[in-house]
């Protein structure tokens, strides 16, 4: 059910460019990150297509569908396929009756387009409804292991070596160890492969945190509350509604992990 | 109709955190921007919720109309309204008649959830019959104005400064004078509402070229070539779906405008 090999070649593609310096072009083949439509289909009806760069797909599927609550488990995704067409790429899930009949009241609660920014919501008022979702007890993180993370994650970056324009999202130990490593041209698409992968290993949400070479966006911090991961860094900065989230789902989120230094804006209780 | 004092106010707020220096934390109150919920309503329908940082939301609302079709030209935008809300921001915006009965064509064709990462696309069908606009003839640029662009954009990105968190895309005219910049959390939102404010500002889609701090994802080249901006120029990579529609839209890509190189992806005949 699922890619641990990267699979680098739909990944990315050779383009031609004119590189430039100081005023002359040369022509060169440059490598470029792949971004592909990827819909999302539960049995036989397509929810949502994403951008997203093509590997690890079934993971991304899996991610996705626990992040958003479409499944509450990964036993709840019967079967996943990748199916390739001529305009993209369908992931094909077997979503078990109780949920699918779950997300078709859903879809029919809902009038036409919807908004882009927060999945599913189309005015304020279903915003309001959301209810946030509360981060258990975990371990504590300490600057090292956080360091530790980071310079381990430099050499695990393959996408990213190749053409500079992909997140990775990683899953560490509370040791600093880096588990797994799934990047995407999206940082929230990079966030549910990675969340994909957890969940298909029977990792456990709790025992480890998530490290983002990105900023640290509201989705990033709802995606990892909605699956229960308690402590969030990123190399960049929050958004204000990022720290609001986390403070209210009692997770810790930590920002600018940079070498020596990081700040920490919500909980910090987990971090000494 | 437009702000163009930007609302820092609102655009960032002050938390705090505890920040760690080789081990040790100080707590210290750190500015963060904000992105809020904003929904974006035509004629009393509140048609998406976006999440984006509240500043410029008129030249947002203006921009997005124009940049997804729904408005084919700032006049068949004859109000815009920003109200604020306890759980976020509405913008009220009266379409032309014949434009609205459009939209809700539109949005009766569509059943549902709808896509993230393609705004309005439900299905890989919809994706495939979506027509690529065509640029048409602009000026020529060349290296010396692009690094000047650069040189004045990092004096101007204000928000930036305040917060490390936001992207700036700008206006520049082919001798790499900054004419606007905008800023938004994310990428097509400062891209958005720069579109908004060329708009607003009667000024021409193809009598300069857009310059983003960001990577050229597809909704960059995608925005772009929907109101005739013929040169797209990023900081960091493109996408291969991004150079395959600037391929295809006839527009200029350039990729990794950094200092004294940059790379051109598609249609180089316009960089000299």
């Amino acid at each position: 059910m699922r890619h641990d090999a990267v699979s680098m070649a739909d990944a990315h593609g050779m383009y031609d460019v004119d590189r430039w310096t100081d005023g002359a072009a040369v022509r060169a083949a440059d490598s470029v990150a792949e971004e592909v439509p990827v819909a999302l289909v539960y049995n036989g009806f397509s929810h949502a297509v994403m951008m997203a760069t093509p590997q690890d797909l079934e993971d991304f599927a899996l991610g996705f569908s626990l992040s958003e609550g479409i499944a509450g488990n990964a036993r709840e995704i019967l079967d996943i396929e990748v199916v390739e067409h001529a305009h993209g790429t369908e992931v094909q899930m077997q979503l078990a009756g109780e949920r699918f009949a779950q997300l078709r009241a859903r879809r029919r609660a809902m009038t036409g387009r919807t908004g882009c920014g927060i999945c599913g919501v189309e005015s304020l008022d279903q915003l309001a409804c959301r209810p946030i979702a509360k981060v258990g007890a975990t371990g504590m993180l300490d600057a090292g292991a956080l360091q530790r993370a980071q310079a381990e994650l430099q050499s695990r970056q393959h996408l990213f070596d190749l053409t500079g324009a992909v997140h990775a999202a990683a899953w560490c130990g509370f040791d600093g160890r880096v588990e797994l490593v799934r990047e995407d041209v999206g940082r929230h698409n990079a966030l549910d492969k990675l969340i994909g992968a957890i969940a298909a290993q029977h990792r456990s949400f709790n025992d480890g945190f998530l490290f983002m070479t990105s900023r640290a966006s509201y989705e990033i911090v709802q995606k990892s509350a909605a699956v229960g991961i308690a402590v969030v860094a990123a190399v960049s900065a929050p958004t204000g509604m990022a720290v609001r989230v986390a403070q209210a789902a009692g997770l810790t989120l930590i920002g600018f992990a940079r070498g020596e230094r990081h700040s920490v804006y919500s909980h910090p209780e987990r971090v000494h």
